[in-house]
């Protein structure tokens, strides 16, 4: 394999680590599992989920689930409000496959007067995230839902969902279990209240799935992130550096002695510009130690201080500086790996086979 | 035309527009213009800056240079340090047409003993900005590139190149005259230390082509964000936002009435991460005035306040929020176009027509 531009690593025995753990935790709390793909968008990737007994996805968007139906995907949740504009998508991909949507809002209803197949709805719960979903304890609200689309005969209540993305900015475990623990207790109140219809629950963003043992009340587990994980997951204690199944090699192209800094092409058309602070200063993604046979984190951190469209920045110590050449390969977990894989065309194995994804939109 | 889902349109009345005024300015202060493609990333819109009397282009990677290369461009200069792993490229591109880079490491050019073609080679020059280049008082530095490079008759030295990144952080006009004048400065010092190599100068970020006039001694200018300007060269004073060529057009999915938000389809995969502050709030995107004829800049500006991969959320004043429906689409202008643009597969015209662009790599 010869790299000679910025180019996505993708370690397959740690993304299969990965997925092997959070399949055997939903087995050993006894939950179904429906793994979230917007972050690998790739069929080669979800194959592999194949292996550990899954069956249903989850994905963000009618692209993504166009994408997967392609591939032999039967059962498949766009986790995502539905969009009263993809009506037509929305009956062409059911009458594939087995899509269910998301609802919070009774407006949107009228638009399925069109709806050809049956369609199974979740409805979006706002445990205190604060983005969408109807909060959780607006019971009438959840009613006023059910009651409505009950007119549409195709339109099949199949319970609640809910993406607990708060757990992101816990500021410790205590938080996060804080977080956790107020999120499924609403959801058992929720689906006490509404039992006369058999709501099935689907929760799990990948902070709570990496690391939360209770899981009452949850029939459905839907991370993503956990595929290959990255700096930010690191940061917040889901997952170890070693965890990480991903790294952006990318070529050194300058050296600047006076001030330590090290310039690559790998920008933000590579990593994005989704950023974290560590120590007080922002940083876009982390050096590792990179050879032929793959990564190791870096006890002592370096990391990617500024970044443009093509050109990365890293200040450096001395000694990293010293044997540190142009032309050479510096290779770098990305602080969020959604962002950093939507932006490539594919990844690399680390034996060089190339593993097609969905491009852009 | 029917929207769907996130789309990129592109006014191209306000494109020709940029060209035009960005071409004359050249013209009047009697410069050639090279400019950037790294914006656009278009065949098609790269064409309709021949009928301006373009003929030589700057492009940021390899990439970009082999794809308009495709397209009959027989002018590129690489404006991006050289990546010695990419010889075998600028052997192949170099066959086909006129290909120049940008050195400013001694240790780089061993890397061109391969080389088969003659390749033109600027400076980078840094006059502040202290990204890449070597800083312009720095002869001695200049001198041994010329000289080590003189070594291999295949790379032939044209001049300078600087991109004066600077003048984005100005905090003010003054700022930014003082910035510029520096630049230019530097650069016609240079000039005259080299006469005797005969040096091109060239020259120019869009926010210091866009507001200033003197260039005297640069050869060329190469500003490329211009060709669609965003809200951050609107909020720096290099356009008035009527001259913003593009906008992502989103459906709304969402309208939470407690808090007076709106959610749309249209995350960081579609504006990228890129923010900017407004009354001490972080941005992502301005929502436009928008009906099927286009679009206008709203007078009391209301903005994407946050974003995650497909979501939006907008606060929205009360009268707005009550006039928005779900399945609406709301029209926005992106923070940064050259990342929003990069995100996206093509570009809409107001007529419907697609635009085909580059994709990711």
């Amino acid at each position: 394999m010869q790299i000679t531009k910025p180019t996505l690593l993708l370690d397959k025995s740690i993304c299969l680590r990965n997925i092997d753990k959070m399949s055997s935790r939903a087995r050993e709390v006894g939950v179904g599992f429906r793994p979230h793909c917007k972050t690998h968008q790739s069929h080669e990737i979800a194959n592999w989920f194949r292996d550990f007994g899954v069956s249903k996805i989850t994905v963000s968007s009618f692209d993504m689930a166009a994408y997967f139906a392609e591939d032999g995907w039967l059962d498949i949740l766009v986790a995502f409000p539905f969009n009263p504009l993809e009506i037509k998508r929305l009956n062409l991909l059911s009458s594939k496959c087995r899509i269910s949507i998301l609802l919070d809002q009774v407006e949107t209803i009228k638009s399925f007067h069109g709806l050809e197949k049956e369609v199974g709805y979740y409805i979006d719960i706002d445990t205190g995230y604060g983005r969408t979903g109807i909060k959780s304890d607006k019971f009438d609200q959840v009613e006023k839902i059910i009651q409505t689309a009950r007119l549409n005969r195709k339109l099949v209540f199949s319970g609640f969902y809910c993406h607990a993305g708060n757990s992101y900015k816990a500021k410790n475990r205590v938080g996060q279990n804080e977080i956790h623990l107020k999120a499924i207790t609403d959801l058992q109140n929720l689906k006490m209240q509404f039992s006369s219809y058999e709501p099935k629950v689907l929760y799990g963003d990948t902070p709570n799935c990496s690391i939360q043992k209770d899981f009452k009340g949850v029939d459905e587990i839907t991370p993503g992130n956990f595929v290959f994980y990255d700096l930010m997951q690191a940061s917040i204690g889901s997952c170890r550096e070693s965890d990480v199944a991903v790294a952006m090699v990318c070529p050194v192209v300058g050296k600047y002695p006076d001030k330590k800094e090290v310039v690559i092409h790998g920008g933000a058309v590579h990593f994005s510009k989704e950023s974290m602070k560590i120590r007080g200063q922002l940083t876009y993604g982390k050096l590792l130690n990179f050879s032929k046979q793959g990564w190791t984190p870096m006890q002592d951190g370096m990391y990617i201080n500024s970044i443009t469209q093509e050109h990365g920045c890293i200040k450096m110590r001395n000694e990293q500086f010293m044997g540190t050449r142009v032309g050479d390969l510096l290779a770098f977990h990305p602080v969020h790996s959604c962002l950093s894989a939507n932006l490539m065309k594919q990844y690399t194995s680390l034996e060089g086979k190339v593993i097609e994804k969905l491009q852009s939109r």
